[in-house]
This record gives C-alpha cells, structure tokens and sequence, in this order.
C-alpha cells in the first residue's frame, strides 16, 4: 500500500541522502513531504525528476502523514517526533533522541528487523552511523559465539558532522593548494591534514560518540554483557567511516570461520583475499555505495580465538539514510 | 671527542630530517659526509647554513668515519653498514635490515639505552617510526606492571613512505581541488580522501608494518611474551603518526596511574584534561615537534584494570631522524 512519506530535515546531508534512496529504491510512496526548519521554508530540493518546495516541519505537517523519517537534530526530534506518532504516523528518528529510551526499538535491518515491531510510542530509532555498519558486520560472528569483547578504533568521516563540516574540510584543502592560511570555524581545529576528536563530552574520559558505540551495540545485539573499548577519531575525509575492531567471543573463532560467516551475511561484502596491499575495502571506493565493506579477517597474533577486521561504509547511506529506509520497507 | 658523521641516503625525507637534527642538536661533529646512492651524487643538502655536495656511498666512504646514520633503505644498509663497521664506524640504521639480528641491539634511549651498548656487529638499529613513538609512551607503564597485550590501530602519514608519497599525496590533493583526476603511482589506489594499507605482505594475513609492532615492540621492551594484535593503516597526512591503543598489564592498573607515570616520562608529553573535543594530540600539532604526545588515557569500560591511550608523534623526527641522532649522542 502506498504510503504518505514525510522527510524532516529535508535539506541536510542525510535529508536529501533519504530522498534520494527513496526514489532509488523506489518506495512504494503515493507523496513525498520534505519538512525542514522555518529558515529552510521554500528551499527546493530534487525528488524523481521534479522539485519538493520544503515546507515548515509543524506538529500540524504529520497529519495524513504515514512515515516520517526525521534527520534534522535532537531537539527537533525530541519535540516533533511525539506530535507525528500522535497523529498516527510511524517515526523512523536519525538523532540521538530516542535511541535508548527502552519503549523505542533502536533498529537495523539485517541484524534485529523484529525489534521494529514493538514501537509503544510509535517511534523508532536509527543508529548511530559508525554503529550501524559495526553491527551489521558482527552479528554473523555474534551467532557462532556470543561477543565478550570489541575494542574499536574509528577513522570517520567529516559527513558525520553535516553539511558545513564537509564545506569547512574542502575549503581547507582548497586553502592549503593554494598557500593561504586555512579557516577553523566547524571543527575545533584545521580538520584538513589532520586528525581531530571533536564529539561532545560523555562520561568516564570518553566522548558521547564512544559511548554510542557501547550502548547503541548492546541494545541492537539484545546483549548488555558485551564489553565494548572505543576510541572515536575523526579523518579527513567527506564521506566512508571505517573501523579496526578486535573481537573476542565467549568461545575460540576463527578467521576461516568469520570469513564464511561474512560471505553471505546481509548487506555485507566481503573483501578480502588476505593481506594484499590496497585490496583492503576503502572509504573512498565504499563512498556511494549500500553495502558494508569487510576486509582484514585476521586471526589474532596474541589472543587464540579473537580476530580482526576492518569495517567500511558509507556513513551517509548505510550508516544513515538508507538503514532509515529500510527500516520503512520492514514496517 | 668531536666526530666524523656519514649520513647515508642523504638527499632522502629522512636523510634531510637528519642533518637538520644534528644541526639542531649541535651535534659534536668535526665532519659531516652526506652520501646517497650514484644517482644523487653531486647534488646539495643544506647542513649549518652551508651545503654538502652529496657523494655516492661506496666501501671506502667510510674509511675515517665515526659514526654512520644510514637512512637508505634495506639493500644499502644490508650491503654497506657491514663495510662501514669493518672500518670501524658505530652504524645507525633506520632500515629494517639489522633490526631483528640478535647481535644488533634495537634501540630508543628513553626505553633502553643500555642495549646500545653490546653490539658485535658494530651495528645499532633503528626501530621503525610506529614502534618508536608507542614504546616511549609505553615504558612507563611496563615498568607499573608489565606488559601482557597491546591491540594497536595506526593512524600513518604518508611520509613514511618517503619524498615520492608525500609529493603524490599533495599532488592528489591538487589535482582534487583543481577538479582534476587524481594519478596514482606510488600508493596502490588514491591515498587523498582515502585510507590505504600500502605496506609489503607479511604472513598470516598482517602487512610487514603490523609485524614490526609485533617484533620490535618484543625486542625493545625485553619481554617476548607481549601480545600485539596490530592494524596499520595510512591517513591522507603528510607527517605525523598516531596510534591507538589498548594496553593490559598483568596486574590492574588505573588510567591516573599512567597518567603520574607518564607526566615525567622521558620523550613524553602528557596531553589529557579529560576528553575536551580538540585538545587531544594531533598529529598537525606535533609535525615538527621532538616529543611523544600522549593523551586520551582512559580506563578500559569492558576491561577492569586496562586503559586505553592515544599517542602521537612526528614520524620523521622521533620516529626515524632523532631518535637515529639521540643513539648517536649516547655512545
């Protein structure tokens, strides 16, 4: 049945990315709504050939309203999301807002598509982006033995950031080819040629985005036990998060076997043929694409029965606009 | 006692790196040879606001030499650091091809200058960039309780793979903000806007650079019982290499004792108030700079009595050309 589909945060970097996996993957939708903040009012933005006029998301947008996919902040979501459920619209929320609120299923596809069935606020929440490729990657090791322990160190993309935060890396670059001074505004340092960590605060030294990677991991895998090391580093690149992760079960794996697990897991690709020098998965060759890139299935050199690999994707499409769409088709 | 110094592959990052150490440094020399291979010969190197016409490297080169920092590669070193001994130098080596002789000591002052001073061979080498900069941060706490694994995630420059990468890395970046087609020669695919494992193969499915983390870190702390689970990537940077890495002892220890540890570490910087987003080490901050920057020292969240830390340091300086210069100074 062809739904009312409204997009809110309609002109961000994730915004326009899920207008345009709605009409790439053709989403059965009998009308697109692109919803955004008052200054955005009459911004167009390009759905199937045409142009969507972006309309004022208001509490009074969401009536009729089947779907609506939120990227457009916390705040906006902590506010709006209840007013669209209320009025009887199904909230699929990129923010943070909602994400470990336990009456809000926090879902991806191929890994807990059952947990999107159970909305009592008729909400549900979108991961976090470097948590979203991780988990499609380890699920298929989770169910030969459970994780014990992940220790991660993340090279993300400016895109996580938006918009400007990609603006301000080029001009960056732009400035340094041409021998002018770059200018920091976005980023709390020069991003360019650089690596920066620049996430809020959490708790205990770690950063919020650490901290995502530990709780969004163990309510998506249905499993608090899960020891999760992160260390969250921004790169200086537009688009394509990867990750190094070393994973210990509660029994021995090995690489063979991760290796055939991996082969045909959902929304995975595996890329690897051993180490050989740039066959690795890439940011800038996974830039663009749907899949989830794994590379680098290692045996662990110190630690029998722990591995290593390395995750790459799209932190705009799977990490974000497409895992909401997704999620849509599933409901 | 003034010396007479060769440095061998001269015309080279590190070569260059060398001789601006050594001036820096005032080191005692009442000499200095810079020596390249045939190709080089006649070319100038700044050294002391003057310049050394660069002389190809052959046998008798040596004869009189003090002491010989070679930077040129496995072959030369294989070839040459023996003549250059029979001749009664003290060879430096930064190449990879004495470092693990059991009769040539591998050597970072700060960690174990006493090696230095049994070498048969009349040989001492120089560790690779990465395992410098990370045992420096790590001695500290090996002396705590020691070391029982390290799982590693490298953040490297392309510097460390010489002139050629740097000037293709820059050269990429251009051609990008040109609206050009980025070439690529040096680097398997492109290393701008992209991370890369450019490194030769090793075995069991890690690079040659993951297990010069594994080996040398064993040689240079004295202790082969250390588990090293190594991932080695390269970051679209010019210089300077970071690390992350998570670190347990065989006893508990606490993310404030390292942090005591390493506030009078020799070669350190302690660079950590807490995770303030941009105050970390990085790696722009510290191209140029001499000291090991570390920070982000946090208590494991899965792991009681491990901590995790991030580490920092000019790949050129003490990565290859000073600390070549400090095992200079201390024989």
């Amino acid at each position: 049945m062809a739904s009312v589909v409204a997009v809110v945060g309609a002109t961000g970097l994730v915004g326009r990315a899920m207008l345009r996996v709605l009409e790439r993957r053709d989403f059965p939708a009998s009308k697109v709504l692109a919803l955004a903040s008052a200054r955005s009012v009459g911004k167009k933005v390009p759905f199937k050939g045409e142009e969507l006029t972006v309309q004022e998301a208001t509490p009074a947008s969401f009536e009729g309203v089947d779907v609506a996919i939120f990227s457009a902040g916390r705040g906006t979501s902590r506010e709006l999301a209840p007013e669209a459920a209320s009025r009887g619209a199904v909230v699929i929320d990129n923010s943070s807002a909602w994400r470990m609120d336990p009456e809000v299923p926090l879902v991806v596809p191929e890994v807990n598509p059952e947990a999107a069935k159970n909305r009592p606020k008729g909400i549900i929440a979108n991961p976090n982006c470097s948590t979203i490729q991780m988990v499609v990657a380890l699920k298929p090791i989770h169910d030969i033995s459970p994780i014990r322990q992940l220790v991660i160190s993340t090279y993300q993309a400016a895109s996580g950031k938006g918009n400007d935060a990609v603006a301000e890396l080029h001009a960056q670059e732009r400035a340094i080819a041409n021998g002018e001074e770059p200018v920091v505004k976005v980023f709390p340092t020069q991003i360019a040629r650089n690596l920066v960590m620049d996430w809020p605060n959490g708790s205990e030294g770690y950063s919020e985005e650490e901290l995502k990677l530990v709780n969004e991991t163990r309510k998506i895998l249905g499993d608090d036990t899960i020891g999760v090391s992160p260390t969250c580093v921004r790169v200086p690149i537009a688009t394509g998060h990867s990750e190094s992760v070393h994973v210990r079960c509660a029994d021995p794996i090995s690489a063979e076997q991760v290796k055939a697990a991996l082969a045909d897991a959902p929304g995975v690709v595996l890329q690897d043929q051993g180490y050989v020098p740039g066959t690795e998965p890439q940011p800038l060759a996974a830039a663009g694409q749907d899949p989830v890139y794994v590379g680098r299935i290692r045996d662990d050199l110190a630690e029998k029965g722990a591995v290593n690999l390395w995750i790459v994707a799209d932190n705009l499409l799977k990490g974000a606009a497409l895992n909401a769409v997704q999620i849509a088709e599933i409901l």
